[in-house]
C-alpha cells in the first residue's frame, strides 16, 4: 500500500522579511540549524518515508529552489502550482496525484517550514496517525500539547477521554480560531485543548470524497486537472485550470465541517515559527539572552535577536529588538511588533519598492 | 600683516563610527548638509580669509582626502603630522610655519569638524577675536553662550563684567572640565559660564612664547623642526622628529596655566557634533521626530536617527535609537549610549577586527 508524505512548500513566509524574500521564502532559510527548514522537514520524514514516497507541492517560481534544496527527492514528485490557492486545493491536487499511483494511497500532509525538536517523538506520532488513517475511514489530525498560552495558534478542543487503549488518541470536539490572551489561558489550564499543527493523515480517496462533499466546485476542477497530473501536460494544464480555483484552507473548507475526526496528540517541541520572536524563543541564547547569527558585537545588549548575513552588526544599550541584515535591507523592530512585519512589506509594495521584497 | 586661519583636521572622529572610519574620519563626512564638515568650515572661513591664507594641519594618511575635499586650498598650505600628538604640538607647528612667512602673523585656530549655523555671527565673532589678538599681546579664545546644561563640553568662567565698550569681550577667570549634570545646571543659570569652543586667536610669535614658557621640551623640538617647514625636507624631518613630541592639548598645556586670556563670547548656533545624539539634536526632523538619510521606511517609529548608505532601513515599533548602516557594518545604539561608541571601537580593536574600523 502507498504511504506518502506530502510537504506543502508554497508559503511566502513574509513574516521573516527581510531574510525571506519573494524569491526565497521562509522554508528555504536556515533560520535555526544549518539546513533549511524544508531540508530539515525531509530529513526528519526519511525516518518514516523513503524519499521516493515524499511529494512536494510548491509554487512554480519556487520549483528550482525546491530541487536545489532537495536533490534526493525525485523531480517527478514535485507539483508546481502556478499560483497559491491556500491548503485545500494544494492537498486536493496531491491527493488526485496519489490516487493515480495507487487507489489505496494514505497521505500524511504537513507544512515545510515548521520546527520540530524531538524527531523520535514526532515520527512515532506521525506513525500512529498513519496507522489510524490506514485502518479506518476517518480524517486524522495531529494536535500539539500546549506549553504556553499562545495566541498565535489555532486550537482544537478534544473530547474528554482518550480512546480505549489509545492514550494519545482523541475525537475532535471542535476547531477554535486563534484565541485572545484570556481564552488562551483558559485553554491551557483546562487540559482539553491542543494546538492545531496543520499536520494531517488520511486516505487520498477519503479526503477527495470530503472535498467533493464540502467543496464541490473545487472537486470538479480537481477532477479535470487530475488526468494531466504526472503527465507531460501537467504544467500546461495546471497553468490553464488552477488559477480559477478559489483559495480556501483545508481547516475552514473541510475539517471544521466534519463531525468525525481523530486527533493524535503529540509533544515533540513543535513551533510553527510564525515570527522572528517565535524564532528567538526557540533558539539557544547567549548569557545575555541574545540570539545571533553572523558577525556580531554587543555591549549592554539583552534579549535581542541579531541576524546578519554579510555585515558586522554592532549594538550598544538596546534590549528586546529584532535586528536583521541582508545585503540590501536592514530591519530594526521591537520584539512586540515582530508579528506586524507584513505591514512593512505591504507598505513597501504600496510604495513600489518591490525590489526589496 | 599676515592673518591666517589654521584648521586642525587630524581628528579620528570615532564617535561617528561606523560612518567615520579610520581612513575617513568625521571631518570628511557630510553628516549634515551636502558638503563635508571640513568643506563647510572652509566655506565659512572664506568670508574672512582668502583660501591662500588658510592652513590645514592633518594626519599624513589623511592628506589625500584633505586635498580632495579642499581643492581650493594650496597644497603648500597643508601640514601633515606623521602621528597625532593632540592640539599643542599641532598649533605649535602651524605657528612655526606662519612665523617663517611673516613674523607678525596672527592666527585663528579652529577644529575642522564643528557645526556652525549662523555664519555671519560666527565671522563677526572671529573678526573681533583677530582684532584683539592683533592689537594686544594676549591670547584670545572664543566662548559660546550656553543654551542647555550640556555635560559633554568644557566650560570657561568669565570675569563678571565685559570690557568697557566691548559688550562681548571678557577676561577669562578659569577653565573648567566637563561638569556633571548638577554643575552644568548651575553654570547655565549663573550666566558667568560659556562653552569652550576650542577656537583661538593669537599672534604666532606669542603662542610660541607661551609654549616655550609652559612646554619647553615641545618648544625645543618645534624649533628644530621649524627650519624644515615649508621646504622639500619637511615630510622627512617631521617623520623623524614629530613622533618624539609628547601629546598634550593646548588647553591643558597652555591656556589653563595663563592668567591673562581674553574671551570673545559668541552665539551662532555652534555644536562640536560630539556624537550621533548631538547630530540628531541639530538636524531637521520629520513629523515623528526622526532624522534620516538614505532609503528609509518606518512604522511606529519615533525619535530615531536613521542613517543608511546603501541599504533600505526599515523600522517598526522602536524609539530613541541610532541606526547607522554602511556597506559592511550596521550599528544599533540607544540615544543615551551614543556617547559610548568608542567602547565598541575599542572592543573591535581588541578582537582584531580592525577591518571594521
Amino acid at each position: 500500500m502507498g504511504n506518502y508524505a506530502v510537504i506543502m512548500a508554497g508559503g511566502k513566509g513574509e513574516r521573516f522579511w527581510p531574510w525571506s524574500r519573494s524569491n526565497s521564502p521562509k522554508q528555504f532559510l536556515s533560520l535555526i540549524g544549518e539546513r533549511s527548514l524544508i531540508q530539515q522537514t525531509v530529513d526528519r520524514l526519511t525516518g518514516l518515508f523513503p524519499t521516493e514516497k515524499i511529494l512536494v507541492v510548491t509554487g512554480e517560481a519556487l520549483l528550482p529552489l525546491v530541487r536545489e534544496h532537495l536533490p534526493g527527492v525525485p523531480r517527478g514528485n514535485m507539483i508546481a502550482e502556478p499560483v497559491g490557492r491556500n491548503t485545500a486545493p494544494c492537498i486536493g491536487l496531491a491527493a488526485m496525484r496519489l490516487l493515480k499511483e495507487d487507489s489505496r494511497s494514505v497521505m500524511l500532509v504537513l507544512p515545510a517550514d515548521h520546527l520540530v525538536i524531538e524527531t523520535k517523538a514526532f515520527l512515532s506520532c506521525l506513525a500512529r496517525a498513519m496507522e489510524l488513517a490506514s485502518a479506518e475511514e476517518v480524517l486524522v489530525t495531529i494536535g500539539i500539547t500546549p506549553t504556553r498560552p499562545e495566541t498565535g495558534y489555532g486550537y482544537i478542543e478534544k473530547t474528554g477521554q482518550a480512546l480505549t487503549g489509545e492514550p494519545e488518541v482523541y475525537r475532535v470536539q471542535r476547531f477554535v480560531e486563534k484565541p485572545d490572551r484570556q481564552k488562551a489561558l483558559e485553554f491551557l489550564s483546562s487540559g482539553r485543548y491542543v494546538w492545531n499543527s496543520g499536520i494531517f493523515a488520511w486516505k487520498a480517496r477519503l479526503i477527495l470524497e470530503k472535498i467533493q462533499k464540502h467543496l464541490p466546485d473545487l472537486y470538479e476542477r480537481l477532477e479535470k486537472m487530475g488526468k494531466y497530473l504526472g503527465t507531460a501536460e501537467e504544467a500546461e494544464a495546471l497553468s490553464k485550470m488552477f488559477p480559477a480555483v478559489a483559495g480556501i484552507s483545508i481547516d475552514y473548507g473541510v475539517m471544521e465541517k466534519e463531525k468525525e475526526i481523530l486527533l493524535v496528540q503529540g509533544n515533540f517541541g513543535w513551533d510553527d515559527l510564525g515570527s522572528w520572536t517565535a524564532l528567538a524563543e526557540q533558539s539557544p541564547k547567549d548569557e545575555h539572552q541574545n540570539v545571533s547569527r553572523g558577525q556580531y558585537l554587543g555591549i549592554d545588549t539583552t534579549c535581542c535577536l541579531v541576524y546578519g548575513q554579510e555585515a558586522l552588526i554592532a549594538t550598544l544599550g538596546v534590549s528586546n529588538l529584532v535586528i536583521v541584515q541582508t545585503n540590501d535591507v536592514v530591519l530594526v523592530c521591537s520584539m512586540e511588533h515582530a508579528q506586524e512585519i507584513k505591514e512593512l512589506v505591504n507598505r513597501l509594495k504600496a510604495k513600489g519598492l518591490d525590489k526589496y521584497l
